[in-house]
């Protein structure tokens, strides 16, 4: 059952709404999907039938219907919350009513394994087929534009797009990573939930979002797919345009058997996908966590692809720590240049610090953060600056570590070269509220951070390879 | 240069002091080791000359002496914390007053690389050795003995002690490591920071830690060993009687360099290390925040070396990364046994959710966690239940995750297998309360928890893999 090709135009109307329908919203889910829709630009309406979850419906404001047909404008997209023996049903109003896209959330297809749910399945997929119509699912979130508001949470922004699209076989992943956008400041322009992608998958959303402009950058979570040649030469042409992250879930044994009956793709070895995914030139991250560390360093920082990591901050101990998490990601840390050590050793006091690479400014040199910062972004040993700052410094002396930021700052913009931040933590649960606030400060002056040194390693090694790919470097 | 042997009971009463003096604490640096001494239930005393400095320690209480020798009665334990040309002087002080053990903060010595530093440690060294001075340091932060009150940070908890022992070769990582344990609840015995070890070092601690009946389990962060042949086989002899974790620091060529002007030590490459650690049974971590993990299930976990894990909680996508987690680190998913799927099969509603293991509870099943839980702890294949908690459910309803951890309490009560938590949540920092308020709930249910499903399963593995080559199964 291979994927069949719609017009790039029509799923430009089901991903960029003008109005939007949801049938079967109900008060025993808290209306989870009109009060998610409460952001959207156009209008909404509602189609329900049964009596307990109108008067709710009405109360929101928003205009219901016993029938999609019956409303009076034409609806672009379409949100299916029924349950399964009704989904076929409103499909068929979707086709009748010339609607462009459908989100399923509805599920019990595919994925269960049972005779009846691949009948289901079956019918719902040659329904929308033989219509052209661009149905997200079954089993899924379907789409979140925030640009437009259209949301599958309510805990998601809106209002705002951003550079990045993001396509998910999983509806809990396609919203785990869009709260992991907004906490890391990683603007969205759509992500699509898809599950079992019966219309459109994978390697077709790969297609149109390489043909996106207002998409720079494509992120994928990937169970499998269905027609591996054509999604790996796809993926090939696109990494050349912009960069392509993928997250190939089901890595093993065991989590294939998972995928299975989550949304019946049948896996490839990961061995195969791994040479794949490199041979193409794109970006392996194996969570939703490793998907938010490379994007936030993709977004953020300047085209470099220079491995020699300049590092700074932390003691003693740190330093050696640091060192270790980058050698090992496979970065270097280079010795600085002899006029470097000369500038730094003018001043520097060696007792209780160090300055070799890493600048471990120990307790006496701290003022000279500056000064150190200036020596060593301008060594040209060093292609990358990475900063260890203090949460708990900034709860005590905030002035001072905004001091750093704009060192940071003015570092980056003298000399063209990335920077990136570690915000270690020895109880980050506890150091919640400083971490937070500090990390809106580094988003402002766009510096991306990372809790833990080897997060923050292995985001910049996955970029300066990408790169390195790319730019023959 | 090797390490001279000093009798466990004059050891015993360095690490257990009933009194301490604190030599050159100062206003510029905040009091630091008065304050962090104010926990003491001991007498504390402190001896400074620089009349800038005396009218502070006066207002906290302290007596302030100007010499060592002019305190009338005994001192167990002195912080010495002038500038490295005094130190000598003082340490001769605390040599003739028949002081046991001397925490000397003061650096400037071998690990600057300058001859200036070698001499001096050469003096202090010889010093301390012929007067049999348990000198931890210099160059480092000492003793921190909850139980005593005695801490090297005032950020620090005091009053209560633990089974952990741990022993630093960096004082930052030793202020981190008991940060960390305090907020993981791993209860700490004793942490000795010795940077550069000129009298004991880390063989020194293990042997005496090893014959601590306090101490449970002994955590260790060695740059370098003086003696690797007597390290390996007194770490040998340990882990038969209690376990031992080692995080070793300059693990490249890189790190080895930052270790060298750190406290000057000679490293063995890692790969040595490696082989070695594991042929003695002990257990390996890399990192401040994978020591905190694995101590943090050794304290509470029952004793088990069964690797089939058991998994819930979650969505469908988070059930394939868990499962890919888990079976990456060497851990078994299994199937559950047939009884456990017949009865499974019995109330679970397939449509949206799954229970092959993962058992994924979907949206319709949440009220049935707890019978899953039950059916899932007993099975046969099961031998350690690993739960995703939601720390945003927490928020919303705190009753429902209070159910959870009830159902998690009985199953290890009723089975007597290990359970542990992952709390994965896409936005740490903005959900740093609620996850620190589950945390502790979990802690008072004495149930390990994790931020991440890679996490849970390295600190689950390392364990078993300890259990397994002790207990042979």
């Amino acid at each position: 059952m291979n994927s069949v090709r719609i017009a790039k135009e029509r799923i430009d109307r089901a991903l960029n709404p003008r109005s939007v329908a949801v049938v079967g919203d109900k008060k025993a889910s808290g209306y989870m999907w009109l009060r998610s829709m409460s952001t959207f630009q156009g209008d909404v309406y509602s189609v329900q039938i049964d009596p307990n979850d109108i008067p709710g419906i009405e109360e929101m404001g928003v205009p219901n219907y016993s029938s999609l047909m019956d409303i009076p404008n034409d609806v672009d997209y379409v949100v299916i919350a029924v349950p399964r023996r009704f989904a076929g049903l409103v499909l068929n109003d979707c086709v009748s009513k010339g609607v462009a896209g459908v989100g399923m959330f509805t599920s019990g297809f595919a994925e269960t394994g049972t005779q009846e749910g691949l009948e289901a399945q079956e019918t719902i997929t040659t329904m929308a087929r033989d219509a052209d119509l661009v149905l997200l699912g079954p089993n899924c979130m379907g789409l979140y534009n925030p640009a437009l508001g259209v949301r599958f949470s309510r805990d998601l922004a809106a209002g705002q797009g951003g550079p990045v699209s993001f396509v998910s076989q999983s509806g809990g992943h396609a919203v785990s990573f869009s709260a992991a956008a907004q906490a890391n400041g990683i603007g969205i322009n759509k992500v699509v939930s898809f599950g079992n992608g019966v219309v459109l998958e994978s390697t077709d959303y790969l297609e149109y979002f390489a043909q996106d402009d207002q998409t720079e950058f494509i992120a994928m979570y990937i169970e499998g797919v269905k027609d591996g040649r054509r999604f790996f030469e796809l993926l090939r042409e696109t990494t050349f345009k912009k960069p392509v992250v993928i997250w190939k879930g089901g890595q093993t044994e065991e989590g294939k058997r998972a995928t299975s009956s989550h949304t019946g793709s049948l896996a490839e070895s990961m061995d195969t996908w791994d040479v794949l995914i490199r041979q193409c030139g794109a970006i392996r991250v194996d969570s939703v966590t490793e998907l938010a560390d490379v994007l936030k360093a993709l977004v953020t920082l300047p085209r470099s692809s220079g491995d020699g990591v300049g590092l700074i901050g932390g003691t003693g101990g740190q330093s050696v720590s640091m060192t270790d998490s980058f050698a090992k990601s496979g970065l270097r840390v280079p010795m600085f240049s002899q006029d470097s050590l000369d500038k730094l050793g003018e001043f520097f006091q060696v007792i209780g610090a160090s300055y070799l690479n890493p600048v471990d400014v120990g307790g006496m040199n701290r003022d000279m953060t500056e000064t150190c910062m200036d020596i060593l972004s301008s060594d040209p040993n060093v292609d990358v600056v990475a900063m260890q700052m203090s949460p708990s410094g900034f709860s005590r002396d905030p002035a001072q570590i905004e001091g750093q930021i704009d060192a940071l700052v003015s570092a980056r913009e003298t000399t063209g070269k990335p920077v990136v931040t570690m915000l270690f933590s020895p109880d980050p649960y506890g150091e919640g509220e400083a971490l937070k606030n500090l990390d809106l400060k580094l988003q402002e002056a766009r510096i991306p951070s990372y809790p833990t040194y080897d997060r923050a390693a292995l985001a910049l090694k996955r970029i300066v390879d990408y790169r390195r790919f790319h730019d023959g470097a």
